[in-house]
């Protein structure tokens, strides 16, 4: 049996897709219409009011191709408060008029391959900022879940320690490269949903997502062990631009 | 031809995934959804009622994300019982406003591959009392279905007893060192649905599910021979958040 | 080339797998339910009738799950005859309330493995009645279709007829220790319908059905060999249950 | 490099299969359905027009369980009037009551592995007559997509042109075997469809497609080489079957 | 680790295919037609406009087969613009009467295997007007997305770039000898979309696409390297002929 490796994990994440039906919302009373809009802004204050107080963060960005129309993104400490969240959207005026189209249940994770030994990490005021992370309002998002393959000769499973951790190290050598310019969030699902992991890219450039991802899948912790779903990739809804979005 | 495990089968399990359709829950007169509550309590008294006999076991759940917004979890004695507690429900006020997502048909299964020879499992309670279980009410719910990977040279099914019987020790001590913090149902549902087990965990602390199956996937059974399906991971619906859910 | 094996062919069979729109059926005019259930008695009377006089068989029974609520498995001479069946219920009333979900073409087949040279099985009628059987009408069904698998080292159709031949053996011995428990029908489907064949159990209790085929997975023939679609199983839809399933 | 084998292409053809939405066209007004009819009745006069200009070639067949209910296969000149045919029939009433469920577009098409070298085969009339055919009004159509594999040891595309010249020569002979009972069409769609073949065959008697696809399973070209899509069965629409099918 | 290819990027392109629900088309009223073809006319002459002006491009094709009626192929400077594009029209009273049915989000890309050491392609006139190209208006366009393939010795990303050089420029000599007769341009999507790249093909005469990714599917880039998605192939949508089509 191979070492599992540790890991620490933070605040709970709920991506979460959907589309808009647009037919019915231009067809919808101009007083549905606002008291819809009311109620989403609620919710944005609302969130914002939690990403204040530190007790969660919320990402939401409108989502290029038919896959969605936008994501919001959500982080806190319980599963039962994301499951509110959650209900309290699908209540709401404006959730009649959207699809559900994909969602995404995880935890902010951090791997430990690279642990000093005998050091707490939870104590690290650092290692606790990127557990509950206030969410960047950068200009773009880029999201994908993603599995370790365990197929025939490519099995990351049954590579030892050693092996796993000097890929890993190389991995996050690129990862660093693009500090300043992409910012990533890991989540773990294992148990959770059907990958392993989701992968959460904020920039204000959208190109250093494909120069990223690119430049990583000629890693051989890439290459030869990653799996990878569906990619999101979406831009920055603001008050305004959101106002723009639902205009009709 | 290798030999097969002995198993022991107890309670047959249906799972039952549904989401709720929001808007016509909504848009429903106060007197329906009056009635649909009191249709849907009168089944929890019956499931409660059953449970009590010891004719059978339900647990209910809020699944997060949108893959489903509630899980019924039913064991019973024959696949009689279980399809007429789906045809009541169906027919039910509340299911009108339900949408079908997941099912998974399985019986409470155990695996003999430590059983003392000579021994007859039947006659221990214990044993019994895990075949016939009454479900926890734990506050967190993991779903689950897999299979013995049968691919080119890590294929399950053409291994020797020994080889299995090894792994499936190893694979059951990390099981239980997560006694007491995890609880798990296994269900054999091979010629039942489309995978050849079920996996159903309950937790008072969601991430335990995730540390648990993490572990176990470098476990060789795990990471050489486990394929998964989708993963299900839920809270508790006790009669107070039922009513918070259903509130509008 | 390897040399293919003789086959034997008997009556088309058509399994026909369909929900019910249970809000629709609920909300229907009594008057209209009346009428749909005296056409699907019509239609019971008519298959029974092809049964009686030799030129068919019916089998009807409940799913459990969500994959389905029932399947009408006919058995024909002729394709024709399948599709008449099919496009007359399509015209009934009570099919208006149901949506499909699954289907599958096929025809009775016996494989010719263990042929006596130089007999001609067709003068024999045990071999005729199993190629245009009438069905059981046991309390449980089973149904699953299965290819035989073409990748790399695990190619069936690459083996030379002894080995071929000998795996089979092996494999209808399993099937023989479930003589008088669970009745087998195979049919073929290569060139009708998305995999080789079809296998339709019956028992009088389901727990065989899962006995059979997971002892079965050890044997080579399966776990080298055997891909398996989705598996339905179920309930005998006798008259009085049909009534019981439908009352609302 | 491997060489690419020559080939020789014919007509364009659609295969578009659809459902007819039963309960709609039951409670449509007898004077719609008269109109649907009336038009269908016209598009089957300028399909055999066309056909007996020898500008293209309709056929025209119920399909057998649920994943179709009928299908058209079109041959023409050019992509244009494939769409043009489409489009007409999209806009017509009877297709306000179908459902669409499947499409292939794909050219006829003639691999040249067995030309005589030198000689100029559109020159031959037997040749232009398999590029451009009549297609036949047999008893029944079969069809499916299919790939030549290219993973691990069963690259196709990566084996010398003798390699394959001799497997598709031995191919062919099973074929032949089937002459005066199997009638093969075969379309190319590399760069037009998700296969890279069509295999459309037609005969009287439905058996033989299954003792026809299943013998060439056991050729090597099948065995190690083909992957195939799903398969469609069904039985030929004459004038009075039409009438019957669409009868209420 | 393997050394990742230098790309150059220029717009990002969205390809948005949609099917027309032609029984509410039909059935709208023909003031609501008429202005809905006067949006759509509007829309045309607004990506007109961004193409002479050179900030963007726009190509419209119908579609041939179900898989979609129409694809409209964007290129822009920025993925904002391309999502306002999309949600404009997705509140056009045209979108109302269209299903989303595929998109794919991509930026086009130039690989530079072949790039002259020391210069700078951006100063070079000729790369700039392939990066930023006026879309071409041939009789037919194909379609579709594709991986390079990482599966066990089959894995591009754990090739030396010397060996992945050499393969690329017997693949773009392959492309070479279509010059004149395809237009090919590829978009990178790794990190925006599910596949790494897209390919979107233009020519006179559609049975080029097929002749040039049949020949090039025997080049060992394509044989042992290659995932292609889905296949999509279409006519020009002049205006003459969208009037034809959505004249009903």
């Amino acid at each position: 049996m191979s070492e599992a490796a540790q890991t620490l994990e933070g605040w709970y994440a709920l991506h979460d897709f959907r589309s808009i039906d647009w037919t019915a919302w231009k067809q919808a009373d101009e007083g549905v219409r606002a008291a819809a809009l009311d109620e989403l802004h609620a919710f944005l204050k609302q969130w914002q009011a939690a990403e204040d107080a530190k007790t969660g963060s919320t990402a939401f960005y409108a989502i290029v191709g038919q896959k969605a129309d936008f994501v919001q993104m959500h982080l806190r400490e319980t599963l039962e408060e994301l499951n509110e969240i959650e209900t309290a959207f699908n209540k709401s005026t404006f959730a009649q008029f959207t699809v559900k189209t994909y969602s995404y249940v995880s935890i902010v994770e951090l791997s430990n391959y690279m642990a000093a030994p005998g050091s707490d990490p939870m104590q690290n005021p650092e290692i606790v900022a990127r557990l509950k992370p206030t969410l960047p309002k950068a200009a773009h998002i880029c999201f994908y879940p993603m599995n370790k393959r365990r197929e025939g000769n490519d099995n990351w499973y049954m590579l030892g320690m050693d092996d796993r951790r000097g890929m890993m190290r190389s991995h996050g050598m690129i990862g660093r490269q693009y500090a300043g310019k992409v910012k990533q969030i890991i989540t773990g699902s294992v148990g959770f949903d059907n990958w392993e992991w989701g992968v959460t890219l904020f920039a204000e450039d959208a190109l250093q997502f494909k120069k990223l991802v690119y430049e990583m899948r000629f890693d051989e912790v890439s290459a030869r062990f990653g799996d990878f779903g569906d990619f999101y990739v979406g831009n920055l809804l603001t008050e305004e631009k959101l106002g723009q979005m639902l205009g009709v």
